[in-house]
């Protein structure tokens, strides 16, 4: 059918991966990118890995040049996309990366980004197993307005919501730690991002529950369990560019014995294409999804410390970005939900 | 007074940096280099980067070629050093960089390791804060044989053995995820250890409780609380060489308000040398402690989830290994406990 | 039309990237993959990134498994394909990934290689000028028997022999340094390839013109040129799994000014699909090719030194091998030259 | 007898690399440390794996702050040292890192930097060989001026002076090529200098002549051969912080056996504390240099192509920079020439 797509935030690594997916996707076709500093430039000029998109020219980010295509993907730092998008057409199909509408709680919104709060949209990740039955894909058919979840908290909430969902897990005192790569933080100009701070060392930061994407796990797992949760959350920045590794731990529920907590993700993710449950004993390499909207999940109970350890891998930038919102949009359009995605991951 | 050295196992990891550090120390004389199967080499074609010691070549691992020195230190697999050490004279110093002697329970070394158990030797933390006041380093002045701590173990305890002491923090329910380089692993010839398949990739393995630090860590923090604990530990490989990134956490305990909680971590480490406890809102990388024997700790208290984060980084063939093992040994001979050993890193 | 597809030396880095591109190659179909010692084995437990193959089981590599298919893709140890594809039946196209039908020159292959020698095949680097006028992809229509270029000698070749046919630089005295990734190196599991050693370090091999790939540098930059060539070179080893930067210079030929060199590089490569001549004063990164076919080549005059320079990228295993091997394929069969193969990098 | 030292740009990584070293060396107090934008800051908040000099604090750059110590080592960006080190005394020794004060030829200054010339200080190699026989060394004793070479310059100097100083090399036609790590361009904020950008990808730089150092690597080499030397010179920035790996060739003089190569650099380096030439067949990583003052160089004839290779590994901030810098400071003093100098590198 070939639509009509624009991207604005074309010269970022959210941008550039939506680029690199969507020049691959049969029904899918770029004619508009845009940015701010870098408009006027050719995109390969800023992204010079998009071979195949050697003829586009980056453009403004405008309502105007962002206006008259059936699919928009924004890619625009957090508190930029509510002003363009207003002024978008209601048919338009609008796909926000960043964190504008992924809060349902305004007072969440207030204390962990502030400024003007514009309201959810409907949420990004089909996968969500949901407390009163089916998944959170079913509520993407049809939608037109979509926000992609933060990355952390899509490998998080994968990793965690079949046992809360389940009860076999207590939804209380929940830990994550999570070793992450540098692209999450974008293409900003930081001396503690440079390659000679980053490489050989690792470091942790928003510690201590104030990294901006605390809100949405809790918002995401009380829609698995139908009850509040408290939970930790620490990143730890390590030597790579691209994926998460979550370590998501949760007490084991009452009464609950470790031969009984398998089946839960069993069930939550046997015919998912995307979100993959290793075999007992295995546990993912972020290495292996590097490329691919791919979530591997491994799960361990450790009896003597009474609780269940669960280590999701993905790629931040495709299941954690841009796969993510491409899969929402396939769902959204009635297209098949895995169209131009990608399974494999680029690697050694 | 120019003690005589020997280093078993000193092609290794472990071995090579016991060197490097020896080398430097005005008190020692490193005489002896034993190994297993690069015995008959020089020492500099095995470790090309010790070229101050290019005078010395390396001997089989024997009682005989470890016999007649000051200080024995080892750095031998695990379950190697017991009948080797059984030959030595009482009054040599000799400092186990593995396993052999860490663990006070012999139920705890058949369950987690096996094999003879040749019972437990005084042991090589000597910042570990003690139950009934005073510090581990008291009972090594004088030691003539001595367990280095594993790693792992070194950055969970430094962590949070100042709380659970104090009392302002929990000692059951503890959750600790590492982020930790390669070099632990030591030069085994494993595939999931090759630069093409680790570089760009993070893992977690002995998912569940398994790992064999796990029971250390619980005598550590038993003599630090007096009280028994509960403990959850993932390590997560990432693409560094070194390095360990301990976040560490611990419910808050029951009447203690947040900010009653920094002392307990400013009076344990008031006047460490080594072990240095950031300011409020710091946090550490391990590549400032790269080379150096400094542990850096920061803590947070996140009082939404009712935790404390501890995030500890240290080399973990330093403070992690080598430089605890020297630390020990000046201790334990009435030598200054920094001599020779380094509190800058090498960075970037 | 859907062509029945065997791959051996599935589980290696080069096998595993074929598998990785035929995956998403719209007419080959992937029936059967071969291995030696992980024979028995799920493909997905050796090669976890493919999760789209997880259907299939590697068997032993021997003529009978690899019969009956219309095309056997072979990515083996140097000479063990000579007496596997002996075999085979004549109208199968067979594409060797491996050295043992590179070389035209029998004393060439007894001075480098050793061993029986199998004769060489249609070589495949379909961009590679020929003195003569034409491509090498004019050899490739209808070939059977395909040999895949060794990666070093795709980036020197793809960044001289425009000049060389041209006549615009000497072909005596070429001198080509490259800085290569590890994953060149394969799976093998020797100590200088573990992560810890390989980090955060370069070092230099086959230093002084041993390197297997010397002959086929000459053989190409010959057949390019019409003249015998001198080349030195050298490949350095740096901290990353793909990627080969090839620096490559040759004398300025004599009464050649440096304004006349760039239209011998912009005449060869106008119309090529993968291989991008940079405009003047940019070079290439490897990360730019991850994953893609693509060949960047950057290109200077150094007057005062006489020299010109070209700096060649490509993914060692893309257009290093696998892809190259797939691009072959495609032209042999009278498949769109492109057919499943990909322009743009996997960035950052 | 302690002397007082100042550090000037100590919050660079060069200053930092100064300060690492100087903290350990035992004739050496550093009491101030200036810098720019940091000024005010504790010098460890800036540098937080100098955990030794917590006790300093950054002041502004300035001739007053500069003045009133034995030594002063200056780390500033390029054209910045002139001015401020005119108001210093003459009797203070001033150790220049920076390119001000390299280059005896005015008109290499004006095409290669620009801006005021200030005129060549003595030259800080010591272990450069000279053409009329001895070293630079003998000229840096009683210096009260040294300038520092650059960190490219003096791995290709090392390579190949002894060589072309010996005749069995041709000075015309050098062509070296170099694996480079970051820490060389400094914490500048620069895009392609970001973790995610650098990391798994090399790319080369200032191709074609253009770079800097180019001027400097002739005025060496003439100093070593008495005649002019013609050079190539291209650096390749690779995914690792510091090190410097550089293959530097040179065509093998009219009737010289390649059987006579060898004992020119044997006589260059037998009694060099620093300078390390490995055995026949042994070639050098970078990772073994890493914070040592070390430079070790590997040798290869290649007969078939014509042509001398050498291959030397340095750490491009302490043989590079720092540790020079002190070397020569160490001479010019009439101090032990390795005083507070390493040999040994940290590794893996």
């Amino acid at each position: 059918m070939s639509l009509s797509v624009a991207v604005a935030g074309a010269s970022g690594y959210a941008g550039g991966e939506l680029l690199r997916i969507l020049a691959a996707h049969p029904e899918f076709d770029v004619t508009t990118v845009t940015a701010f500093q870098n408009a006027g430039q050719r995109l390969v000029d800023v992204q010079p890995h998009l071979r195949s998109l050697e003829h586009l020219t980056l453009v403004e980010t405008t309502p105007e040049t962002l206006s008259g295509h059936d699919i928009v993907f924004l890619a625009l730092p957090h508190g930029k996309s509510g002003e363009i998008t207003a002024a978008l057409d209601p048919g338009t199909l609008v796909v926000d990366c960043g964190a504008d509408h992924r809060l349902e709680s305004e007072a969440d919104w207030a204390a962990f980004y502030g400024g003007d709060y514009f309201g959810a949209w409907t949420y990004g990740l089909p996968e969500l197993p949901l407390h009163g039955g089916g998944h959170q894909r079913d509520r993407l058919v049809g939608a037109r307005r979509i926000a992609v979840p933060g990355c952390n908290v899509t490998a998080i909430t994968l990793g965690l919501a079949p046992g809360i969902r389940a009860g076999v897990i207590c939804s209380d005192d929940l830990v994550a730690v999570l070793a992450v790569g540098t692209s999450g933080a974008g293409k900003s100009l930081k001396t503690e991002l440079l390659f000679s701070e980053q490489t050989a060392s690792a470091a942790a930061y928003a510690v201590g529950g104030t990294h901006r994407h605390t809100p949405e796990i809790r918002q995401n797992l009380t829609a698995a369990g139908g009850v509040g949760v408290t939970v930790s959350f620490t990143p730890m920045l390590v030597p790579m560019s691209r994926g998460i590794l979550a370590t998501s731990t949760a007490k084991l529920a009452p009464g609950i014995r470790a031969a009984d907590v398998r089946s839960a993700w069993e069930t939550a993710y046997a015919t998912e294409p995307f979100v993959h449950l290793l075999p007992e004993g295995q546990f993912p390499r972020t290495g292996d999804t590097t490329g691919a909207n791919t979530a591997l999940v491994g799960l361990a109970v450790d009896e003597a410390a009474g609780r269940v350890i669960t280590v999701t891998a993905i790629d931040n930038l495709v299941k954690g970005t841009a796969g993510a919102a491409i899969q929402s949009a396939n769902i959204a359009l009635g297209l098949p939900e895995s169209l131009g995605l990608n399974l494999n991951g680029v690697a050694p």
